[in-house]
């Protein structure tokens, strides 16, 4: 096991109605800015519910966040935040109106120009205004880490920063509010998660029983919970243990003391840039594709993978190997996501467009080895057409 | 899955020479008291190492605290803090240590008679000095959470309490420090922890699907190293392995959103308080009883414990729960800790003053249904014999 350190002091408050906490967990006297997305916050009740449990505090509404949220858009949060006043913020929807909340709520206090915090990756943020999380989306696992991705359109730039002021000091998982959620936003939530879990897992072994054990039994809970959380969309168990699981993906447990591999997201992040395929779509596209790229460096932990995930028993640790990777493309088709640019009309003239980028954000040197050069990517870009 | 909520603040810094690393966690003026228990600490070199990590801080030293750690001793270090003015904590040692050290730090700022805050179960803490671990012995898992239990000796009393006032501010785990442990403690703390993960597992099925494989993943772990523990005492792996698993055993995560069952711990601490057994001793005796006693309550969950952990495939439902019960005593066994009284020279005249200890203490609705009366306890002791 590798050295690690470990911490992650956001409260998760879980189930149904726990809307009715926040009076709890949220100051008596706080002006709260509330910060959503799109008018399904307000159609399907969740934001009226939020507000009748904040009471009689003072609150303000600040909705328009996107689906990789916008620097542009996040700015004139701040703006308003300082004119207005408010000192905490509640952010109520999925990964992306999380993470925009994030950048605000570093950026309020930050001194100078604030695009700096992603140019520094948080390195330079000192403190945050507190703001704690309504989720309605299971997937980034945003509602439990200090990481956030932010797009600046003027750039033509996404980039991600991290910083121990931005945890949410809590926040509710109440998994009837995924009930309404379209079935592509499900299935996109589970590959999402999946793939987090898989790129701390799948590099090679380094003596972590824990961690090993606790990634495939979440791996093997999104296995399982999918299909159903797709077929049957009011289980309230399937989307229980789906939040849950999504949550615990990517709030750093599973990761701490191995190596890491977030190549795939990398490659994908490229497709969403240029092709605007959803973030989801890139990772079944390159993940296969990848895995067999690097098959050499990753059988060990493949095989592994192949007998604790997918009850793989017959066979070589090779072939063990290639029929996870076989298994790992069919979930993703099964869960309706397409494995291949040409499903999306996509064809062999994106690769040099997309390479070109890679270099241009220095992905130059990435996986758990640092040996995925523009070459191998342009391989591996190849091999999913 | 149950309803719950989940808060963990503590940073847990992993690794060997991750004791230098006090100087970057603990604030530069503080006037730190360290708090340690026997004269190991000092000998096997540890104390030197903290000490030196602490550089020119002002530091005070309190020795002595015992296993089961007395309130009559920590009274004199809360004495010590007010006269001296320590302004922040430092425990190096095992779960005992650490304990006390809780009850030290939230006993100091308390106004009265400190040991309400035993008597109201820390529900009355209101704030508490900061503290950090170096944890030496890998066993209960106070480094990760905000339980503790006291003994006072006048009043033949043994209490627990909990606060979110006494997590650790962080806790360094090195598992070279765990080395020179001799092999009954090893043992001890690996039935500790495995039984820990036992309590809230072994009731009943509430499609807590990540809950489940988590403490299945745990289970699994300690099957495996705890014998490898004791015949390799300086395999770096393992004692990683033990240690970061022992502390998961009970830091909240896995015992979120299911049933609980702590009636062998109860049962257990009757054995120590009487009669002066180990802790793990005391489990090893109740727990294989406690099962067979609770065999229909419990056959569905057994039954999955065995598949999961045990790898049984073979039988009915009842026939891989009774052989789940077997496999556990055997490890015990394996472990070298027996598992009947009269291994330990008790016979059947222990079993009334134990059953009414449990009812002098209120223990007379333990177990996840509240069912588990003193005629039951009387059972399971007697079964055990």
């Amino acid at each position: 096991m590798n050295n690690f350190e470990f911490y992650n002091p956001t409260r998760i408050v879980f189930g149904e109605g726990k809307i009715s906490e926040l009076d709890r967990l949220i100051p008596k006297t706080a002006k709260v800015l509330i910060l959503f997305g799109g008018e399904s916050a307000r159609k399907n009740g969740t934001l009226d519910e939020v507000e009748k449990a904040l009471g009689e505090r003072e609150i303000g509404l600040f909705g328009g966040i996107e689906a990789n949220p916008r620097y542009e858009t996040l700015i004139k949060a701040v703006d308003k935040i300082k004119h207005e006043g408010f000192d905490y913020l509640l952010a109520v929807g999925g990964g992306s109106v999380i993470d925009g909340t994030k950048f605000v709520a570093a950026a309020v206090d930050f001194v100078g120009d604030s695009w700096d915090i992603l140019l520094q990756g948080g390195t330079n943020i000192k403190s945050a205004l507190p703001f704690g999380t309504v989720l309605t989306l299971p997937a980034t696992g945003s509602e439990m880490n200090k990481g956030s991705v932010i797009t600046r359109e003027e750039f033509h730039a996404k980039r991600a920063f991290m910083s121990d002021c931005v945890y949410p000091q809590f926040s509710i998982l109440d998994p009837t509010k995924t009930y309404t959620l379209p079935p592509r936003q499900i299935s996109n939530g589970v590959a999402d998660a999946f793939v987090h879990i898989i790129e701390q897992y799948l590099t090679y072994p380094v003596n972590a029983a824990v961690q090993d054990a606790f990634a495939e039994g979440l791996l093997k809970t999104l296995v399982d919970i999918g299909p159903k959380a797709l077929a049957n969309p009011t289980d309230y168990d399937v989307r229980a243990n789906l939040m849950w699981t999504a949550t615990l993906a990517l709030n750093g447990l599973i990761g701490v003391g191995v190596p890491q591999d977030w190549s795939t997201h990398m490659l994908g992040h490229e497709i969403t840039a240029l092709y605007g395929l959803d973030h989801a779509q890139t990772l079944a596209i390159v993940l296969p594709a990848m895995l067999i790229e690097k098959l050499p460096q990753k059988q060990a932990k493949l095989a592994q993978y192949a007998q604790n995930v997918w009850g793989v028993t017959e066979g070589t640790e090779q072939q063990q190997a290639l029929r996870a990777i076989e298994l790992t493309k069919a979930f993703f088709e099964k869960l309706g996501i397409k494995t291949h640019f040409s499903d999306y009309n996509l064809s062999s003239e994106v690769i040099e467009p997309l390479v070109a980028n890679l270099i241009k954000n220095d992905m130059v040197t990435l996986g758990e080895h640092h040996d995925i050069t523009p070459e191998v990517s342009r391989r591996v870009y190849t091999a999913a057409l």
